[in-house]
């Protein structure tokens, strides 16, 4: 990529859940939107939410991102 | 669906046009929205308009949302 | 077109870049946009951004757009 | 109307308030507006709230808009 | 109520849920909170959103409202 | 007035400028749209900003407002 | 209080009503929550609103804040 | 003007359309403003939108702002 | 529970405190809030903040999250 | 100043705490900051928070504004 | 530099003013910020303004921008 | 520190970037700003996103934050 040339990126906005934390949960939704979408090249946190499960502890974290590829 | 696993939505844009009020603007996008993307699953509003004719009345409610569906 | 009949509108986000200015940002998006979406009927700017080179001059523009086509 | 022809519109913040419905809070801002002002063209959805009668009951919708129209 | 007299509100968020439209939801969430909380004065929305069965139709809208109240 | 009667309201927004402090500034935009206005009922404060002498004191204060009144 | 221990705080939201100016109104707000609620640590004002008498002077503030304490 | 003497300011919005560009578009608006308002001492851009044409070029550029002028 | 069956939720504000980051301080609020409140479905993170101790070190996390539970 | 002339401003966000009002809290930070940095030429408010003591009573007001002076 | 590195940056305010239009006016403001800054690396527009004359031209644009640079 | 004393605080913006996470990212910030600013008291998150890398991992979080320290 050299600045300054014509370039154009799409954003699409995805939403990964896990268990895993806040990370685990933004690189599910990368893992996912790289099979059907083009190569990504970065994302954007929008929301960060969760559910509670019966017994309080958070079972499960909801990331909303957006994130970005190139049209080629 | 069980809380905890590792699942992944997008959300996507859509507009719906009616002259029959809010809520049927939000059904005509839906509508619309699904017979080309996925099953959808929740909405949420971004913004209210409408157009006004010349005998002063709205005639049309342009409903802007966000539709989310699962990336199985 | 006529007001108050059904219709559906989708919005999604690109960006374009371009060394030419805000203005020519904006048409490098559309007009990539166009390609592989449907016709076009408006943009909504949500982001001017822009790299900076060594010798201190703004080397490209980076437009973040909302573009609008209708459904059929 | 042509697009690409030189037009300026105005925008003025009206809040419309009715028993009967959001919709028809909207009606009754829009209504009014048209009296003292040109003709309008569009609305934008800013606010909803409303009162509760002690009963209760939301006893009326106050729904805050932007209405727009040309200047000619 | 006289204007200038020191007063105190309190305002609490609920989320009313219900298949019948908007103004439905507004008056579920609005009727469950008057059980638990003291007689309400006024609404204002936050968010609208809702679910999307499998046949495609919305079949409950979920609003977010603040809800106010006088301390005495 | 009777809650629940259909009833309109204009916002618009002005600035008022005084070395008095915040709200002397309110008053003073209170004071001049009700000369050009009609009676206002209601104040909403958007910005507050100011200028600096050069003898670094705030020698006056910029405050932004919306004021309502009743369309008859 | 030290730095680093598990700790957590609530917060409320209340509206101060006042004719003596906004820390007056913030004042009044205050001191009716620390009634009900448990002792208050902090505010932040969210909205300043305020009615206008006939005689076009402000007859009173409106200040809406969130309160925070520590849930022991 | 002298700093610190009580002045009061009005912001109306007004949307300026031009094919020429952004800031052909804000000039648009605020040559017809100027015509039916007092004297304008500044702008601030609150939106930037524009339509496309069937050609996929941009046709026009509507530019939202807000223009202030001083109230004598 | 059923989608379209009337129901309803409040949301409440808490701030959890952790050295032990982010998530930890998340579930920190849970907890606590599950002690005074109803059963929690889920949470919402509003802002994240956070405590520098002298030697440079992150020394706490502050998360402000709201809390929603069904109101039975 | 002549209109028209490049210039370059630089601003810089400031928290000024005091015990006697919101304005004091202004006059506190802009007379700080003058003494670090350049000649301000104005300020804008971001937030206003303070704290409460142990008997219910604002002990101070922190108000975050950002200050603006030119760079010459 | 090489992506996974840590690295740090940092964003300062400034505002660009030029008869020039929006480009210019950017231009001006990184041009000057280059001066007493580190070598900048991008810039993200805040605000876009300006003043309008006597004769009913805007006779400056006044652009807020951030711009950011690493720490080295 | 004792409340209710004047004292004044600034705050800057930095980016940290880790391939650690965001906690890292965050620390990554801190540290660099200590060495350059005067000694800081609390961090404020603005934004977290992050780069993709051609395997489709997270290569590395970028959270933009606010620091803050008094003036002294």
């Amino acid at each position: 990529m050299t600045y300054g040339q014509g370039r154009t990126y799409k954003k699409v906005e995805v939403i990964g859940v896990s268990s895993g934390g806040i990370e685990a949960a933004i690189q599910q939704a990368v893992t996912k939107a790289q099979q059907s979408l083009q190569k990504l090249s970065w994302f954007e946190v929008q929301e960060v939410r969760g559910h509670i499960g019966d017994d309080g502890k958070v079972n499960e974290y909801q990331v909303v991102i957006k994130v970005a590829f190139e049209l080629k």
